[in-house]
């Protein structure tokens, strides 16, 4: 696959176009709050405020991107999905690796009780992945993006998300977005026409779903069966992202929470069927669902039914799990990798994405943990769960390992090496804000989507655009969730 | 021409999807506000909330257009473009027409004054247009529409407008989020693509303009000549709609008031280039200057200085004048059309879209006015000046027209038939409110674009989707800006 290489233009991040204008560079700003509103990019109020809309935080230039590590990351993404997929079904892996955080996380727990209640493998699965990375130097020193160093880059793993995976939708028109800014300042004009690729990904992919489901199990009478999103119950962040997919996907859908599908669900127990307000659901697409605090103990009745049922899940129980840090962990760990992927150009690539990373619980990792706890800047803490958010740095890293430290809680934790990305001059633009001048760093979110039944892959496919978020150098958690990141676009060069 | 005649679905503005439903009409509204807003359909606050948006007025439903009258119309825009044309070029008929105005109105004397300095016949102008109809049903009485009776309903004129034409923008998406709204209630599917027609038929009338200016003028050399879009000092409403058509452009532009073009004017002595902030100003755009308030008295000599250059202007003074009220009472008269339009058909055609019109300062206008004074609720009384607004109805008619009668002041005056289209059901969408069913009746607008330079026609072409603005049967006084009108869509049956 050809990456979508744009003219080089490495002085747009520079700041070359004198914005210290005050002026100029409002005006700037108003030409991307415009045309970010214009292009349907938006966040909307929290209740009461919910007819409010607001721009979210964006930077005002593209990030620039080194060809060849971007490339790399990838084409490793159809083999991420396949990855994925199956070690969500081999059982005994996967009890395994969990089964210590498991037993000190009742999260993880619930998720594996259902796991072991379902045939994972005589159903349909759909999974919307997104694998993040930021980029790394060699020498592991943070310094200013040297676009004549490329070689000297490589792409690190941060995490794979396979639960409620946002931003398909957004990313995808911030590429216009900045097209406009550069445009208004006279840059060199940037041919790439509006990538909306990964919307189509996640669209095409509920949509693929959505007809597998038909195919292998509907009878089709009266009504069409509906695709079920699977929401908060109270405000929803990221409609808009949200709303883009649903509206792309162009299947018949219903929003509801947990609360709600719990009022009205029932398994048809001649065939499995589900239904939901006396409507035959063909596929379930959660977003919400990652975090304890989502789920009641009703939901998790409601959870367990939606598993249990032949519709197609995004993702099952199985695909969430395998995208726990436990997992990712254990697939560092030498040898593993080579259970699931046969070949070793790929298993080489994948590997070389991979930082450092440790089970505190495990003896092995004592000298790791006292180099932790010498150097804590070097080192990020992570609970197991997937998502953002939730991790230790720095003072907070050592506070939580002398905690945990020879207790059980310790194996829910992943010890991983941190990766310290280049730097790079931008805007950042936020409602209500003036623009600031900012030292940024990124990161870059690969799209995946895949449609299996068991071992019989249906579809297996990326996306050509990345999501990038770009925050200031000197915040340590980033997360567009947290208000700490902005969206922005790439420029490769 | 034909028409993008849709699968005949007239049931959806009947409100038969048991809306009734307090839930599924949120939830129905609630489709409509997010598909609005991806479509990137939205309002910007006023400052200092200029970073807060909201969703304009919108229906829930599209509205229902007969397909024989509306094609007549849209048949008609090209003959009206260069109507228009035509008569702001006729000076004598021009200044004839208007003097009596003009003799009591600073506003129509002040652009008469700007008119008689230009040589109209030797400038690049570009007109982008807009009329206005409402339908009328045969025998004058208001009662619902009624799609099997197609033959009787006609569209009559409501005015033409030359400056500062707005919605071509959004009118265009609103189709797309009724077809979601539509798709959501599993309505029969709208087989029409998002019609883009009008925006792309003004982003490249300013294409067009600009590149007639560089082919007649300029010498390009240095940065390319810029779009200037002259704006009001404050608060743009529909900023939305503007930038919309820059972005659709594709020139480089700058956006100014007046005010800050007058602080940094100049007419090149040597070509009557406009230089602008040291650029050269290749088109002026103005979305702004069609009311007295909108121009301070230096103001004015900004304007005069950019009619004098050779930038192409949108509208040239003589379009805007060409847009008054008394201009269309005046092609009204028996005969008058025939000085401008040679094909008999058209003018036929043209002449069933006429309502009565009467100068009130003159004696023949006698009979008539009587007949306003004692039947008020079938006449509107407008003031000169072009847009909307201003207008005087029922009470306020009889008080506007006993004030004025005999003095000079009556010669601004234009007492016309008032149209009573028939009504449609219908839910008004509005932010911050539960939405609300209605008694509608609605307007519809032809987009218009016409670049000549003097007898030579560049370029003369019609939009083929329509502009739909909606309010309560109720409400007199119409209008986006105003608050009273929500933007729609059709539906053609």
């Amino acid at each position: 696959m050809g990456l979508p290489l744009m003219d080089s233009q490495p002085e747009v991040t520079k700041c070359g176009f004198s914005l210290n204008e005050h002026e100029k560079l409002s005006e700037t700003a108003s030409v991307l709050k415009d045309a970010a509103a214009c292009s349907g990019i938006f966040l909307r109020g929290l209740p009461p405020n919910q007819d409010v809309l607001l721009t979210p935080p964006m930077t005002l230039f593209p990030v620039l991107l080194p060809e060849q590590p971007l490339q790399r990351i990838l084409d490793l993404q159809t083999h991420i999905n396949l990855l994925q997929h199956r070690i969500a079904h081999d059982k005994s892996f996967l009890v395994s690796t969990l089964q210590g955080a498991a037993s000190v996380d009742p999260f993880t727990r619930n998720l594996l009780h259902i796991y072991q209640q379902v045939d994972v493998d005589d159903q349909l699965e759909l999974g919307l992945i997104r694998s993040d990375y930021m980029l790394h130097q060699i020498d592991g020193k943070q310094r200013p993006f040297d676009i004549t160093k490329s070689a000297e880059y490589s792409y690190k793993q941060v995490e794979v998300n396979m639960q409620c995976v946002g931003l398909a939708g957004l990313s995808a028109m911030v590429n216009g977005v900045h097209n406009q800014v550069l445009k208004f300042l006279d840059g060199k004009k940037v041919d790439r026409p509006h990538a909306i690729e990964s919307l189509e990904l996640y669209g095409g992919g509920l949509r693929l779903a959505y007809e597998a489901y038909l195919k292998e199990y509907s009878t089709q009478t009266g009504r069409p069966p509906v695709l079920l999103i699977v929401v908060h119950d109270g405000f929803e962040f990221n409609i808009n992202d949200q709303r883009l997919i649903e509206f792309e996907s162009k299947l018949p859908a219903i929003r509801r929470s947990f609360r709600q599908i719990g009022q009205n669900i029932r398994l048809d127990s001649r065939n499995r069927k589900l239904i939901v307000e006396e409507r035959e659901v063909a596929v379930v697409y959660y977003r919400t669902g990652y975090a304890p605090s989502q789920y009641s103990e009703e939901d998790w009745d409601t959870r367990l039914m939606m598993e249990q049922s032949k519709a197609v899940k995004c993702p099952t129980v199985a695909h969430q799990l395998s995208g726990t840090k436990k997992m990712q962990q254990e697939l560092a760990r030498p040898g593993v990798l080579q259970q699931f992927i046969q070949d070793a150009n790929v298993r080489r690539s994948l590997t070389e994405t991979f930082v450092g990373q440790w089970d505190i619980s495990k003896k092995e990792a004592e000298d790791v943990i006292q180099h932790a706890l010498d150097n804590p800047d070097r080192y990020v803490l992570k609970p197991n769960r997937e998502g953002g958010g939730n991790n230790h740095f720095r003072q907070e890293l050592i506070t939580k390992i002398k905690e945990v430290r020879g207790t059980p809680e310790a194996q829910n934790y992943i010890l991983m090496e941190l990766i310290r990305p280049p730097t790079q001059e931008n805007y950042l633009v936020q409602p209500n804000r003036e623009p600031e001048a900012a030292i940024t760093v990124s990161e870059v979110g690969v799209f995946g989507a895949i449609v299996a039944k068991g071992a019989k892959i249906l579809y297996n496919a990326s996306g050509r655009d990345v999501l990038i978020r770009c925050k200031a150098s000197n915040i340590l958690e980033g997360g567009f969730a947290s208000g700490n990141s902005c969206i922005s676009s790439s420029c490769v060069v």
